[in-house]
């Protein structure tokens, strides 16, 4: 399963845009300017991929061949899905939408229990932002005990946006934090969007100002918050026994 | 936060023992018999830690110091608790006793969200078995988020008769299963014991056997099963909300 490649040299990572495999993430050595990798640039840019600009030693860090020629380009272990997927997942199974929209997950542990606990609760896929973000890693993919062959994952650019665009098509939009209301008291049914925060930072203000309803877990610890894919697990099968018992 | 510490050495690993250190494992070199070596294995048997027998090529990798002497103890990176700890955190709240068990949890990340947890839903203390299963390492109490120096972590030598002598103490016992009955149809309020199986085998027979409910959490999905601190973390906060309806 470990197939979350990196791929290394100029004429391989220009050949991987080219065949249209999806690229997570692309290091080039900072100040780099020659006329291959303005290429190479401009390719990612057309995809929309992350570029991060880094020092030689970073570079030779990473290398695994010792053969980069300055870029780096790390592909994503799985290929990520269309919106459609979602929506006909949903309409295949007669089912209001239920989508789990990620800001901002950074461990792959989380991202992988999260696509975990979203098929066996009967979300009909996730969504994940392009930037600050785990992508589809292998670890990603290992976490997810399977699950990754089954429910579809998103990325997009701007996810204000993309909420925007879902409400059109009928979705609320709940988002987890302290501060809300009661999970309980709130009608969690009908077709939704349940998004979870950061690990440090929670739920931004731009996303959060998008939610129709914010809901909180009710806790009585000494600490902070919950582990961001124990809270996704607990509020997505909140949502589950709310439209069970509908 | 790094104090999981291998102790190194026949000197070091008697003097933890007679200390009074928690041990929570001791390395051996397999055919070792020599009267320094017996005298730390009686110390060991005296405190019911752990003795594994391993091969030279097995210690060398993991000494630190590159002298072990042909014996190695890791010792725990917090203390355990003692069961009345937890009777005495219920009873200040105010509370009937609410305990998560669990039966053989082997991964330090998922023993750290599910401490993490039983803080958060209001649980008084967590039990775990000395063998087959992650101890208090740094890496549990890293990923507890603080919530080890408030829940009490009990260590016990074998849980079947734990139970049993909790049942006498007027706790029941509901252990997660997919056999089991649908959670909400369960009455889950009063002195609870909630017990959670290994993450690949889930609870084991004589464990079972003595659980009072097996409850199930409804599923959907294509694949087979939560991650077990998810699993945790839906059922637990089940039943803090029946505690709370009450």
């Amino acid at each position: 399963m470990n197939n979350e490649s990196m791929i290394e040299g100029r004429n391989a990572v220009l050949e991987a845009f080219r065949s249209g495999k999806t690229v997570d993430r692309l290091y080039v050595l900072d100040g780099c300017q020659d006329g291959p990798v303005l290429t190479i640039k401009r390719e990612a840019k057309k995809q929309d991929t992350i570029i991060k600009y880094v020092d030689k030693d970073r570079l030779d860090q990473m290398s695994q061949t010792g053969h980069h020629q300055g870029v780096i380009a790390v592909s994503a272990a799985y290929d990520y899905s269309e919106m459609e997927d979602i929506f006909a997942n949903a309409e295949k199974k007669g089912e209001a939408p239920f989508i789990i929209i990620l800001d901002g997950i950074e461990d792959p542990h989380n991202l992988g229990a999260i696509i975990r606990t979203a098929n066996l609760v009967g979300a009909h896929g996730v969504i994940i932002p392009k930037n600050r973000a785990v992508g589809l890693t292998a670890t990603v993919a290992r976490t997810s005990a399977g699950a990754l062959n089954y429910t579809p994952v998103v990325k997009v650019t701007n996810l204000s946006k993309t909420i925007e665009e879902l409400k059109e098509r009928g979705l609320w939009f709940v988002c987890a934090d302290m501060e809300g209301e009661v999970m309980y008291d709130l009608n969690l049914t009908g077709p939704i969007g349940l998004v979870i925060g950061n690990e440090g930072e929670g739920v931004s203000r731009l996303v959060r100002e998008k939610c129709d309803f914010v809901a909180k877990i009710p806790m009585k610890g000494d600490i902070d918050s919950l582990n961001a894919s124990v809270a996704m697990g607990v509020l997505s099968f909140e949502i589950a026994r709310q439209r069970l018992k509908k």
